[in-house]
């Protein structure tokens, strides 16, 4: 793995608890981040530190990440494939 | 399938371009929607609608949805499963 991806991995730790360990979630209002482009989740992470997205916690816990921050997070989410299964 | 995934389904082909046949979007800066969870979907879709979250586009695609429109897509998007494949 990358050195980004795996401070990434390490930053991620703090996301676990609304998004997952491995970027699916459980919480209903938390999006899943696992395998979402690289250039959307660090965009987003941008949005959420400068508050043009505004979500009370996502505000929050962006304000502390800096720019190396958000490009390890934004690699190691994108990092994880993920499948989609046909509908039955 | 349930009525409104069907009709979130037929819904979702104005969405394809960017977000993919099947959720999985082929756009650099568009996220992936499958499986995401419903209540999300449609918070992000209400926002995009009423200008809270801002993107040029998603304004003014979500701005022509009813809120059976966005129940729909909500209901279609989350029920296609996704799976990650853990790190190698």
């Amino acid at each position: 793995q990358s050195p980004a991806v795996e401070a990434g991995r390490q930053k991620a730790q703090m996301c676990a608890a609304c998004h997952g360990p491995l970027g699916l979630g459980s919480a209903p209002d938390a999006p899943h981040l696992a395998g979402q482009p690289e250039i959307y989740l660090a965009a987003q992470l941008k949005a959420f530190r400068s508050g043009v997205r505004r979500h009370e916690q996502m505000n929050v816990m962006a304000k502390a990440l800096s720019d190396e921050d958000i490009a390890a997070l934004a690699a190691w989410y994108a990092s994880l494939k993920i499948e989609v299964q046909p509908p039955r």
